[in-house]
């Protein structure tokens, strides 16, 4: 399909744009394939507005005789405005806008089409690999291998080609195992805890079914991951009863029978469409410029999404404690075990572990545990708050963890590398980029269509010299403890840079951050001048 | 009275003491007239608690036949156990405490006691007088005049002894008008605004009552005010309801027909009892371990603090505007004229002068607009959250404004010199204080107790060059501009720092806090080294 087709008025003049924090402009409005370009009149047609067709979430229309006005409701939650002179020209921009937003041929979006100078094609894709990661494992310890029993993704479809798993379980065994998982998602290390050894592993859920049935081969598994000693705790990200109720439709749980070394947790998180409906309520509360306090403290209630943002914390808090404190390994599955279980084991590897909370180890953790774990991003960002369409298959898993990390940053605010500017980015990247990383909904999916040949990686991008300070916190100094966070309700904030980015101006606090940054790097400069061995020193006793 | 006679056990050994993010401590407890003391019984005898008495807001006790506790509730919203060997002493304990905290005599209180070294009695006592504030005015402007009417306090009981009035009027129509005006509180001068010669006025309701009486100087009084061109604002902070029923006890509003050059406003604030309830719903709500998410948004909500935090920025938006831009005077005042009036017109000076803004100006303000204008602190500051004690006349006023500005803090994280930490303070020492600066409700009973001559002032003390980098604000980059506080009740967050003080730890902030005055220290003094004219250079264009 050619995008010209979908493009019946190419250019309008005098069209109007309305955008938050800045007067309106008039210009020449042009629709490209990927992109709605504004470039004002003045002498140097600077630029107004550049935005990337794939981050329309919603439009809606007003038109009279003589001329048209059309709303642009983005996925990063900004809302844009065109004032459109002539009917025709408006509706054609409009069906445009429509029809590109909603290409689903991955090939056919923007990043497969995206070159910037600075970055180049066959540069290495993506920071992390499974093998790299069983390096660092294999180190300290021999229990575990490196298995490539899912090479050709026969094993599990959204796995990556390469897992880690117990040293003694051989592919065999793990084939054997993988069919009595949903999807194929048999249990496999997720993290290896260093202090103690313990590991979090992750899978989907067992399939039982009503006749209970069992698998001796997934027994040995989880059996080979604990020292016959040391039981260890299942966490099930779903209550009692729907683990229950999924034995109906052939799911189901670990009975305390058959994995007699395991103790299982039920804690119950929202996921999909529930998940969904908060974030809509809780983005038109925020957007509503009726409210009074009452009215506002009432649908943020309503929403929900702070009790969402609690429980994902709690129970991360739960499974770090399991394995820092209590000395235990854990195994975390819902259902398909590529949501709330993601959630939970990168969370507790952000609490637990003083490489992921470095910018590079962030990186590599959400590569990692999200997206070659095969969270279904291109399904669960098809669409963010203000979209009508149907629900389907949506969900903000994924910028509920950000937001979880958005409440560690604020409430350790030396503990994390990367600032807050780079959650906000991975939010906007998730739901509408110029990069590959975010496409698809598995390794599979990015390897059949040639992603990590033809398109550019985000993490390359982010770890540029130039770009990199951008996303750095100036405050940060390692600490090698684990940061547990104050989980009452009452220390869980709205997360107001996201959320109130495009209506409260944030430029006063943008201005501080930049204040901030500007006076440590003077002040780092003039101290390694003076002294380098005073550096060393003040950050071990800061820590 | 001699406190020694409150004190029937003055030491007790083996006394274990639990406070918020300490061990439980085990030592010597010591009642003296102001002081609770703990001494650790380690090779040191440190001292693990000075607890000033007057903090105390309430105890409780249980006690068995062997031993008891006593749980103390602080004004500064701190909670504490003390377990005490022996139900004698534990009563006894218990019974100083409750004797010696609500002592309501002011000069057996701690100010007249306390001695540091490092302040002198006869050094100068405040900061700022009505004479220096009318040396500034006058050198702008020839309207206005200093006026001693209220020397001997006979005028206005409440008012310090020299005021700033319009220049055409003398002080026989002033005592005219202050009969007319609640408390003698006439119209006086609060706030001249550089930029266009506009002031802010404040008073007391005027008492036409149910007959409909007028009074020609109040009148005279109130058009001097303004050029005849001009018409002005009075913002009267009760609801129509409100100020028409005060016309029953002899209280009112300026009426259309008598004041023609000024439109009258209402803006309804809460105030006394219903302010100092909802803080005692907040407090609760805060503390209450039992909360979920639900239940926690619905108590904040219940609690209604945010809407009085709301509500009073939102108005002084109002007044800050009318001012600002549309270059009007404006007379505040609600019923009393002590309370929500001084609310508004120093939330104001805030908004729109940028000398208030700096650490000393807005010592100078608190000190103008508060201590001399007459809040009446001593009631009430007289009991905080925890208090049973029938309510009398205690109301948050102050902690109210106080949570406005750390509103503004944040908005503007570049805009105030003083830091959250002088908030905290603030807080602190209007309930209880080694200081005198808060004592007493008017500066006739401070000048009646001889409190400028027997106490230390926390000015003095606050400005001492080791004192004031603690309450500076690291990011401060003054300007010149009026800052509008975003005023959208999604805009409005709960004051974390002050209701979460001693529940969450806020160590990691504090940390952070320290880090930034560290590294701004460090990047001026090289930056001073380097090349002193940049310094002026780069903080104007971070302006």
């Amino acid at each position: 399909m050619e995008f010209a087709e979908l493009i019946k008025t190419a250019n309008v003049e005098d069209v109007v744009l309305t955008q938050p924090f800045h007067p309106p402009v008039k210009g020449t409005l042009c629709v490209t394939g990927h992109h709605l370009l504004l470039s004002a009149r003045d002498g140097d047609s600077s630029v107004e507005l550049l935005l990337l067709l794939r981050n329309v979430d919603a439009i809606e229309k007003r038109s009279t005789t003589s001329s048209g006005t059309i709303t642009i409701k983005c996925k990063d939650l900004c809302i844009l405005q065109l004032d459109i002179p002539g009917m025709e020209e408006c509706l054609n921009i409009a069906s445009s806008i429509e029809a590109l937003s909603s290409l689903d041929t991955v090939t056919e979006m923007y990043p497969f089409f995206y070159r910037p100078t600075s970055l180049r094609l066959n540069d290495k894709w993506g920071l992390c690999s499974p093998e790299q990661e069983f390096e660092q494992i294999s180190s300290l310890s021999e229990r575990w291998r490196l298995s490539d029993v899912n090479k050709d993704y026969s094993v599990c479809p959204t796995y990556p080609p390469a897992v880690i798993v117990p040293r003694t379980i051989d592919d065999e065994t793990l084939r054997k195992a993988a069919k009595f998982r949903q999807g194929g998602r048999f249990p496999v290390l997720s993290y290896y805890h260093r202090k103690n050894g313990m590991v979090i592993m992750r899978s989907s859920q067992p399939l039982p079914g009503a006749n209970r049935k069992r698998c001796r081969e997934d027994e040995l598994l989880l059996q080979a991951v604990n020292d016959s000693s040391n039981q260890g705790y299942i966490i099930d990200t779903r209550s009692p009863q729907l683990a229950q109720q999924a034995r109906m439709t052939g799911g189901g749980f670990e009975s305390k029978s058959n994995y007699s070394g395991w103790r299982r947790l039920h804690r119950n998180l929202e996921r999909g469409k529930v998940l969904q409906e908060s974030l809509i309520k809780l983005v038109e509360a925020c957007n509503d410029q009726s409210n009074n306090m009452d009215r506002w403290l009432s649908k943020l209630e309503n929403s929900k999404w702070l009790s969402h943002v609690n429980t994902a914390l709690v129970t991360a808090g739960l499974l770090a404690e399991c394995v820092e404190r209590e000395g235990r390994s854990v195994l975390v599955h819902g259902a398909e075990g590529t949501d709330t279980t993601l959630l939970l084991t990168s969370l507790a590897q952000l609490i637990l572990d003083p490489h992921s909370r470095t910018l590079s180890g962030f990186m590599a953790l959400v590569e990692r545990e999200w997206v070659q774990a095969g969270h279904p991003f291109q399904q669960r960002c098809a669409h963010s708050a203000f979209s009508h369409a149907r629900l389907r298959h949506e969900a903000p898993t994924f910028l509920l963890f950000l937001d979880c990390l958005g409440q560690l940053g604020r409430q350790f605010p030396l503990a994390l590398e990367f600032s807050e500017a780079l959650l906000l980015r991975l939010f906007q990247e998730a739901y509408a980029s110029n990069f590959g990383t975010f496409l698809c909904n598995s390794d599979r999916e990015r390897c059949a269509l040639g992603v990590k040949e033809k398109t550019h990686c985000l993490w390359q991008w982010l770890s540029q010299p130039s770009v990199r300070p951008k996303f750095t916190n100036p405050l940060y100094q390692s600490t090698e403890l684990a940061i547990w966070p104050c989980v009452q309700p009452q220390a869980i904030q709205l997360w107001q840079g996201l959320f109130f980015r495009w209506t409260n101006n944030a430029k006063y606090l943008e201005e501080a951050w930049e204040e901030i940054s500007l006076r440590v790097k003077q002040s780092k400069a003039k101290r390694c001048k003076e002294s380098p061995a005073q550096e060393t020193v003040s950050s071990e006793v800061a820590v």
